[in-house]
């Protein structure tokens, strides 16, 4: 595995690939990696030739009171986990090369982003959208994989990769959940083993909406407060919960079978850990 | 030449001259051509190994009070011109193929474009870049070339195309003037023959300027109020005068030799024409 700090290096890296004919899938991170991450990787060695890992703790997606400076990381542990993966480069660039001295061209989606997560942290998807397009500028991948944990940022990129025209497949990996369900993500981390199984009421508030939808209810504000009620009973605070329709994010009142899909989503704070899941209620 | 309405086939082109080796140069313009356009397309030509041409006249750069649905068009004019510039692919997307349906994606700079023509057209840079990003993430070219005409424009699009990592060489081009200095625009289609004479006053306004900082005046509200004087007695109407430094756009109140570059532009209305032009004051 090639580890690579600087960012033409890394260009010319995946260039060469490219010029021989391969392709190249793309998992950008923000290091901390668990089993998540490992099966996105897993995916990109699926959809492509060779696999490139990003670790980029990306300032620009941090709001001034979040956890940017505290972010988890374990740049050795990473390392291994992504040569363990098969992936072909790890490329770990230093903040100055994705954001050079004087700076200032920002990349934003104006209507995704006016829901769910995006409304709780205001310039989150603007740094994400920044930050995303420069490394697909950078590297040119064919194919970026995103888990869908994180499923508005996934829908957000989607739509950026889609509006800026660029020839890059974006590939969604499922949420990979621990034994119990609580959803992977590095701010796991953050939670002591009591907080730990307290936020599996997360997943179980999700799943037994789905399953309320299933026997016939279709009325969000109920399932809404049942969901409300489950993580806060189990000692969570809940950040939002909503529900959805899985493209243009709008609050859905009724589920009719007339209207498609419909998706939910929970953000809670357990601790000092803000965590976040989703789950398809209805196709 | 090759004439292309469809943004894959475009893309595909350059793709293939790409896999063959030969790099692209592309001239990004909003059609009805002039000798400016045509010298831009040369540079391109020495600066690489086929030139493509786009004409966009892109929607989300004007003002909802300017002239997009005016603004002047000559398909058959245009291709012939580029035909005789040599020009390889002449690229004429459909709005649709730049601004898919449901498109919310923007690229923004947020310093530069607070000078100067963005504090006079406020969106105005933000649908310059944008179309640019989108633009350079289809065709993937090596060399795009600007006018100097556009000063503030080049110097943004600069900007971005540096701060998105992108591995674009942006080349300036040397504004090309009508006989008595009048800066070739698509726009001076608007002005009546007597209109374009006393538009002369544009070019000889920052031309006494750059001879009276050579003669060692150097209080930029004494050479503001001789280019604004000179504009208003010919007839025209100021938008702005503006000297500055030629990188930040920041204004400068005294070119003190320690202070490095100076840079005017001016900004004017003859009849329903605003006109642009700027000078290089002192090295």
């Amino acid at each position: 595995m090639i580890i690579c700090r600087n960012s033409s290096e890394a260009r010319a890296q995946v260039a060469q690939w490219k010029r021989e004919g391969l392709t190249v899938g793309f998992v950008p991170t923000m290091g901390f990696l668990h089993a998540g991450h490992v099966s996105l990787m897993g995916l990109a060695a699926r959809e492509a030739d060779k696999v490139v890992v990003s670790i980029f703790v990306n300032p620009t997606q941090f709001g001034p009171n979040e956890d940017y400076a505290s972010y988890p990381r374990d740049e050795e542990g990473d390392a291994s986990k992504c040569r363990s993966a098969g992936v072909d480069l790890l490329f770990l660039p230093p903040v100055a090369d994705i954001y050079p001295e004087g700076a200032e061209t920002f990349v934003e989606c104006t209507n995704l982003p006016e829901h769910l997560c995006g409304l709780r942290r205001p310039g989150h998807f603007r740094g994400v959208t920044t930050v995303v397009a420069k490394l697909f500028c950078l590297l040119a991948p064919d194919v970026a994989v995103f888990g869908s944990k994180d499923y508005q940022q996934l829908k957000v990129l989607e739509k950026m990769t889609r509006d800026l025209l660029m020839p890059i497949r974006i590939v969604p990996g499922p949420t990979v959940r621990e034994e119990g369900g609580l959803a992977m993500s590095s701010r796991n981390k953050y939670l002591s083993p009591e907080q730990r199984h307290q936020a599996l009421a997360i997943s179980r508030a999700l799943g037994e909406a789905r399953r309320a939808v299933e026997a016939g209810e279709n009325h969000a504000a109920t399932l809404l407060a049942a969901m409300a009620r489950t993580i806060e009973t189990a000692g969570g605070r809940v950040d939002y919960v909503n529900i959805f329709h899985p493209e243009t994010l709008e609050d859905l009142d009724v589920l009719d079978v007339l209207d498609g899909p419909a998706h939910a989503a929970v953000a809670a704070f357990f601790g000092p850990a803000r965590l976040i899941d989703n789950l398809r209620l209805r196709e």
